[in-house]
């Protein structure tokens, strides 16, 4: 059931088999798979992940390249809740490993927070990134247009760039390859830093050799309507004219709750095995959060893998289950 | 586009960059992608595969769960067609590796078949597999309930059997122990060997301790009405009531035409990375055909990374675009 701060008293006591922290594609598939394998889940969700933003999911097969990422958690969540799977809009603040089970703390309320503790035997990690934009002063003017055609992400909106003037966002020096991975969609890339990082002789002479424009003026705003970006104007009062954007600005993983956990890292990615267990056998990891490809397909597997597993392990600790009536009429007869 | 023996003349000249074999959910995933990748793609589909047989899809995020196979595979059909990609109705009989090409043979018409032959720089084989079924005299009277409640997939259909009283359909000893993960969601089992296979001792016992009765008698027919399964008639007239059905009765790979390929196996699955790639470097398997969970969401998630791959080798391998107009504008100033 949908959980809030007027009914979740009635969950503190359970013994949940998963929390999945993280209501996006990888928690959403987590939780179907684990309540049609007939374990409890509950799942955690903070808002505005990084598939909410997407307008068009371009590539997630059996659905209209149109449907907006917001709609496949709608429909998840609605799926969740009719397998009796429980569903609980909060903030995941802290993790405890109590040993045999979890106590996750969560942050419910933004305004007269109440911060209730629920527990369980495994613990599956979807809670994945959101990407760093532009920070302008006026934020919506980001807002209007990030997610439509100012682009986050090469793989869902390459084929959507091709051979359009497109602006590269960065703000590291490192980021700018980024427009000799992009160009295989589009050459009319200019970069753009904002001044945010220098830029060596090397990497300026490559950008020149591409015939790359580099733009280090910070931006005003970018221009457009309907959602619809069509170039910037920049601090100088020049302008930029542009048909697409892609922000290669980094991003910041949602896992500050499992710091405190004894579990393996490589760079800012959790380290799992090809079922996406992590090194604490009883953490899952999915998504973003681990290494590979940041794709809604790639985190609805892992969310199988993930329910997969658990499901295996507790099944292969319970009893069997028999046929008690067969038992009784062999025993009579 | 939709090629056919009317058509296909158009395509013998081309080299694709990847034939996919198979129109399944892995092989139509990973060719939305190539296609996104502005790779150029044909998949073959013989018609009729595992996804195409499930009535209700009840475990892929995104979908209502009682959205059919068959319509996400005609969504996809869709889908790829907008994109550009060639689809080709046909059996794929063989394939040559030509050194930098495969030659793909493909078998186009069930009366008076051509045998066009197309080319590629990759091969994606996404081919699945089909379950077995039992083999009545009238086997309409199978397919009448095969996908409906006589399921082959315990991970897709488990939940559904939770607690009714389900026949497990096996033709060896050894799938008997099907019974012995079965009984996680239902112990009301009835094994039906149909006389297939010998039962030893260790096994009947163990059977018996659990309550599960073992039925040797062949089946005469299904019982039932409107898709719905509600027990067996067996060749001595007597009946078995049951409100589901689960076969384990193997399957069968439709891989045929990789056998002249030097891959590596493992029984019956391809080996293959993370990336979905094979023991050659230009043959990518999905979803049924290597190891792992036999699902949907997993053939999706394969057809991206595979898709993935075979973009990143091609980029890498491509000399970088450039923005001609403004290196020209640095000449002439």
């Amino acid at each position: 059931m949908k959980l809030s701060r007027k009914n979740l008293d009635q969950r503190l006591d359970r013994l949940y088999d998963a929390i999945v922290v993280g209501g996006g594609a990888g928690g959403l598939s987590a939780a179907l798979y684990l309540q049609r394998y007939r374990l409890s889940t509950l799942v955690i969700e903070k808002g505005r992940g990084r598939s909410f933003w997407m307008q068009d999911m371009r590539n997630y097969l059996g659905l209209p390249p149109t449907t907006p990422g917001r709609a496949i958690l709608q429909q998840g969540q609605e799926h969740l809740l009719s397998l009796d799977g429980d569903y609980l809009p909060g903030f995941v603040e802290d993790v405890q490993d109590e040993g045999d089970t979890f106590a996750v703390k969560v942050k419910v309320g933004k305004k007269d927070s109440t911060y209730p503790v629920f527990r369980s035997k495994y613990l599956v990690a979807a809670s994945g990134l959101i990407d760093h934009l532009p920070q302008l002063d006026d934020m919506q003017n980001v807002y209007d247009y990030a997610g439509y055609n100012l682009h986050v992400c090469m793989i869902c909106d390459g084929y959507e760039i091709g051979d359009t003037k497109c602006g590269l966002f960065v703000n590291t020096e490192a980021a700018i390859n980024t427009a000799f991975v992009l160009n295989w969609f589009t050459p009319y890339i200019t970069v753009f830093t904002q001044g945010l990082c220098e830029v060596g002789k090397e990497m300026r002479e490559k950008l020149q050799a591409h015939g790359y424009p580099l733009v280090e003026t910070p931006i005003r705003r970018f221009l457009g309507h309907d959602h619809h970006m069509t170039g910037v104007l920049l601090e100088d009062d020049s302008t930029v004219e542009l048909e697409n954007g892609l922000v290669a600005m980094g991003s910041h993983f949602f896992n500050q709750y499992l710091k405190g956990l004894d579990l393996e890292w490589k760079g800012g990615n959790l380290v799992t095995d090809s079922m996406c267990r992590t090194s604490h056998p009883r953490v899952f990891a999915l998504g973003d959060l681990k290494e590979g490809v940041n794709q809604v397909s790639i985190a609805v597997a892992d969310g199988t893998l993930a329910a997969t597993a658990i499901w295996r392990d507790i099944r292969r600790a319970s009893p069997p289950r028999l046929w008690e009536e067969n038992l009784k009429q062999t025993t009579h007869s």
